[in-house]
């Protein structure tokens, strides 16, 4: 076993605190990686709250750094390779769904980049919150040049989950695009639906990122709050895309999409409740993301190093990880934090 | 005022009662049409079993007779033409949605056939379980010749509410389509399919309806209660088209649906509830319909008419009508009841 240092969650508290931890071995196709950057997802804070107290928890599953040592069987990477990880590091590799490269669809359940169960030696995997990580080569993408590697962190989860809509959806020149919510998810959305060629608007609960959504690219902002606006946009847009992090009803949503549109509901797990006439009345479809398979990964990663696309970030220092993970519960971040791991050393 | 004779829920009974019934006078762009035959659907079940004391109800939205009189501006029916009405009588006409066709999804509420309020006078319309039915000539329907007129008559509100996704969502030469539930709706569903060219599949409770299912053009069963079964077929279907009238878990039907294929949840209306994850994981679409617009309307006409597809029914006298209900409650019968009108003269 190697050893390296991490922001863990131990005990009863919620409270990350330095610890040391062990990774595995190099098994003959893994590479360690050298984590520079780790971005803070709204599932870091699920987990950190909700953790079991028995159960050490390292959060953090978009992370970039250097590769510095390579299995035996590795042929892909060299050691001072800029990589890139996601929330995923394994998956079976033999069902339609692993075959169709769709790795997040795993009938096996892909293997989750903390609290996963490591598919050779049953462990229970710990994530990016550490100067450390050992993964399997194929679950780690190359860092295109060009892209600020802070910056392009959450692009292994948040840009992922929005891609694989989009794309799925066939967003392109002309699509009528609204994004719901301006968060770590919504704002990357924005960013990319405006580099595909959409037509692009915000959809927020305040006036007050307007000039936020112009910057990102979009083209109008409509507020959700103004009855109005709403009413004026019924039927409006082709694809919504639902990136709002807590429990809320989709039907005024819904009714923003026009004949045939989808409204693709990211970022919040758990039960939808919605009304059968919302859906039905306009022909509406609803679907729903979450990360994405490798090769959706890296025409991501590609696209955004072409449109010159990373997160609008704010990088702390990790020891600064409590701080972060409480903003992002009160939702004071403009639009997501990173961790500088290097002083982890 | 005109008068004709129905059968008529009136006070707290849910029975109903051979009763005379007021029709208006022909407006210049109005249709008498004689009722030979009217389908008895769920709705109208729904309908006898809510109805509110004080306002009488006469059911019925599909069915088949004769133009007995034209008004003044009609050009398009001539006295003794065979036609066809469904469960919408009028719409606005004029908002985006009348303008494509779609009149079902009107956005000022198309006025249905019965227990909707005519545009013109503010008066309750009342159905087709009547000798006559007087309506705007927009909204009857040439039945075509060769389409037996009592077996065509619930394509008018069951066969429209089944192209309409079969067609929006493509369906054709090899699409693999599953119709859960055999009832009025699915058996039309599995024939239109069917003559769509595409692979179809029932999914049913029990396996009794194996060779109905196969009469029908099915390709094969599959016994939803059978866990191995429905394992198996996972991910398989690029549609499926759920036609169970009762509120039901959606979750085992959404595991059925291929990568970026679609759920259709048809005929029941109110609060669905699905767990994200249902849809999340393989990239799944919902979607919900019912009825349809004057183009959709008319092409499934022709289509069946060209197929030779019609209901398979059940034709009882209309004084039979509290046996076809107290029945279709039951859930007995094979596949739609259709009242023969002629007795109430």
């Amino acid at each position: 076993m190697r050893t390296t240092v991490s922001w863990q969650a131990d005990g009863p508290s919620a409270t990350l605190r330095r610890t040391p931890l062990k990774r595995r071995d190099l098994r003959p196709d893994d590479v360690a990686v050298r984590v520079d950057f780790c971005g803070v997802c709204h599932t870091d804070l699920h987990a950190v709250q909700a953790h079991d107290e028995g159960q050490p928890l390292v959060p953090g599953h978009e992370f970039t750094g250097v590769v510095t040592e390579t299995g035996s069987e590795v042929a892909g990477f060299s050691v001072g390779d800029a990589v890139a990880v996601g929330n995923i590091v394994d998956s079976c590799g033999t069902c339609a769904m692993c075959r169709a490269g769709q790795e997040n669809f795993c009938h096996a359940f892909p293997t989750l980049t903390y609290g996963g169960v490591d598919r050779h030696d049953g462990s229970t995997t710990q994530g990016g919150y550490s100067r450390e990580y050992v993964v399997r080569s194929r679950f780690a993408y190359p860092l295109p040049p060009g892209l600020d590697p802070a910056a392009a962190a959450p692009l292994l989860c948040a840009g992922i989950t929005v891609w694989e809509p989009l794309h799925a959806l066939g967003v392109g020149p002309g699509t009528r695009v609204a994004v719901a919510g301006l968060g770590g998810l919504g704002h990357l959305a924005v960013k990319i639906a405006v580099a595909l060629g959409a037509d692009t608007s915000v959809i927020s609960r305040s006036p007050d990122k307007a000039d936020d959504a112009r910057r990102l690219g979009a083209h109008d902002l409509l507020v959700s709050t103004d009855p109005e606006q709403m009413a004026a946009a019924r039927d409006r847009f082709d694809v919504v895309i639902d990136t709002i992090a807590v429990p809320h009803d989709i039907g005024p949503y819904l009714h923003l999409v026009a004949m045939d549109g989808t409204l693709s509901h990211l970022g919040h797990l758990g039960p939808i409740t919605l009304e059968t006439t919302d859906l039905l009345i306009g022909r509406k479809r609803l679907s729903s993301a979450g990360s994405g398979g490798r090769p959706a990964t890296a025409a991501m990663l590609a696209f955004c190093a072409e449109h010159d696309i990373t997160a609008d970030i704010e990088l702390l220092p990790s020891a600064r990880v409590n701080e972060a993970l409480d903003r992002l519960r009160r939702n004071d971040v403009r639009y997501r934090f990173v961790l500088d791991m290097s002083d982890l050393d």
